[in-house]
C-alpha cells in the first residue's frame, strides 16, 4: 500500500486529520515516570497508546533522539508504530537535504532502519538531491514550503517573478517531482492566507503537512478553512507539545488522551464533517 | 580555541587547505578489511591516519554512519580525531535545518554528542533555525550557499531582486548571522565563477567549504583563483571519494595518503604560496 492510500484510509477510518508529533524533551517527561530508566520508552509508547484512537498518524521528530544518542528508541518507537496501529501512517521528521550520493544514505535510514512510510526533506538542494527518496514510489516525500517558524519568511518570502519563493516551491514539487503523486508539502498553520495560496497551487490532491497549531498558536478554524480540499481532508495537522505535555503526573496519559481528542474534535468541527 | 582560530592555525601550521571527508560507503570498502566485523571503523581510523599529516581537517558525513545504525563508530571516529589530531578541524556535515526548539537538539548532536567543531547547516527556514548553533560562539556554522549537485540552480539560481538566490544567502549569512565571526558557506567547487561572487559578497575572512574537486570533477587552479582570499587561504577544499577509495588492496592507506598528499600539493601550487 502506498503512503497516499494509507494516509488517505487512515483519514476516514479514523474520522482524524490530527498528526502527533514525537518530540520527547527530557526535561519535561511526567514526573511519575521522569527518573526511570527507560523513560523516554516508556513516555513514547505511552503517547502512541493513549493517543492513537485520534490521530491518522504520528510524526517522530529524529533531533530529540539524536541528541540523547537515543535512536534505539526511537526505533524501538517506530516498530511498535508499525506493529500496533498498522493503520496509521508512520512519518518521520527529518527534513534531510543532501546531494544524491548522500541522500540515498538519508533514505536508507528512513525507509529501512526506521521503515517510516514518508519522511521530510529540504528543497534547498534542488531535485536531485529529492531523487533517491521519490525513487522509493510508495513511500512520502513532505517537502519543506512555508515554515511557521519566526525566520521562515527570510528566505521563503522573497519574490521570485512576483511569486514568493515557496509558491515556487509548491509549483516545483507539484509539476516536477510528483511524477508518482507520493509528494506532500509542509506548510505552517501560523499564515492561513499563505496556506490558501499553497492549496490553491497544488491542487485538492497534494497532502499537507500542517504544524503550528497548538503550543505555536495556529487558529484550527482558520487552517481548515485554508487548506482542506474539497472532501474535508488533504492536512496531516500537527500537534507536539500541547498535547506531549498535557499532564504531568499520575493520569499523564489521560491527560494526553483527552486533549488529542478535543483536538481532533475542533478540527472535525471546523472542517464541517 | 574558537573553530576560525583552530581552523587558521591549522591552514598554516598544515599548509594545506584540503579537507577529507569521511563519506564510508559498505560497498566500497577495500577487500582487505571489507569482511571484518568492525570494518567500518577500521577503515574511518585508517583513513584519518594515514591522510591527516596532508589536510586541515576531517567532515564525516552523519548520513553514511545513520543508514547503517553505527552512529557509534561515527562517535569513536569523532573521538579519535580529536584525540589524536586535537589540531585539525572536525566538521560535522549534517546540513540540518529546523524550527528552533528542534535545532537546539540538533545543535547538542554536533557539539556535545559529537563535539565537532563546526557543523553545516541548510537556510531555508531562515535565521531563528541557526540561533541555536551561532549562540555557540566558538562553533562554526557553515551555511549551504551554492551547492554542487545538477539540481542545485532549480532554487539557488532563482533570480531575487536581480541577483540570484544564492548571494542573498550570503549577504545574509555575512551581515546578519555572522556576529561572532563563526559563519561559512558551503559553494561547490564545480561553479567557479559563482564562487568568485561569493568571495566578492562576503570578503577575505568568511571561510568556504568547497566539495566538488575530485569525483565531482571541480578544477582545482580555477577553484583557488576563485575563492581564496588575499593571503592564499580561506577555503575547505573538501574530497571524499577520490581519496578514500583510491586504493582497494592491502595499501589502501598508502594509497590514500599518496592522493591527499597530490591533492594538497596541486591546491597549494594553485593558491602559489
Amino acid at each position: 500500500m502506498t503512503f497516499t492510500h494509507k494516509l488517505n484510509q487512515a483519514w476516514h477510518s479514523q474520522n482524524s486529520l490530527l498528526m502527533v508529533g514525537l518530540d520527547p524533551d527530557m526535561n519535561r517527561l511526567p514526573e511519575p515516570i521522569r527518573n526511570d530508566n527507560d523513560a523516554l520508552w516508556q513516555f513514547c509508547k505511552g503517547i502512541v497508546d493513549s493517543t492513537a484512537p485520534y490521530v491518522c498518524g504520528f510524526k517522530p521528530q529524529i533531533a530529540y533522539f539524536a541528541s540523547l544518542g537515543a535512536e534505539d528508541v526511537l526505533q524501538q518507537t517506530c516498530d511498535y508504530i508499525r506493529v500496533h496501529y498498522p493503520d496509521l501512517v508512520l512519518l518521520l521528521d527529518a527534513k534531510r537535504g543532501d546531494i544524491g550520493s548522500t541522500a540515498e544514505h538519508y533514505a536508507r535510514e528512513a525507509f529501512e532502519r526506521y521503515r517510516a512510510d514518508a519522511v521530510t526533506i529540504n528543497p534547498y538542494m534542488g531535485m536531485d538531491s529529492a531523487q533517491p527518496y521519490l525513487e522509493r514510489k510508495d513511500k512520502g516525500v513532505i517537502v519543506l514550503c512555508r515554515t511557521s517558524n519566526p525566520g521562515g519568511s527570510d528566505l521563503q518570502a522573497l519574490h521570485v517573478d512576483g511569486k514568493p519563493l515557496y509558491l515556487h516551491v509548491a509549483a516545483m514539487v507539484a509539476n516536477r517531482w510528483n511524477k508518482h503523486g507520493q509528494c506532500g508539502l509542509v506548510v505552517g498553520a501560523t499564515f492561513p492566507d499563505e496556506l490558501r495560496e499553497v492549496r490553491a497551487c497544488v491542487g485538492s490532491d497534494m497532502p499537507l503537512l500542517v504544524p503550528g497549531i497548538g503550543a505555536q498558536g495556529g487558529d484550527i478554524q482558520a487552517t481548515c478553512n485554508a487548506g482542506c480540499n474539497s472532501v474535508g481532508t488533504g492536512m496531516m495537522i500537527n500537534s507536539s507539545r500541547a498535547i506531549l505535555y498535557a499532564g504531568n503526573q499520575l493520569n499523564w496519559q489521560e491527560e494526553a488522551a483527552t486533549v488529542a481528542q478535543q483536538t481532533r474534535d475542533a478540527i472535525n468541527q471546523a472542517r464541517k464533517i
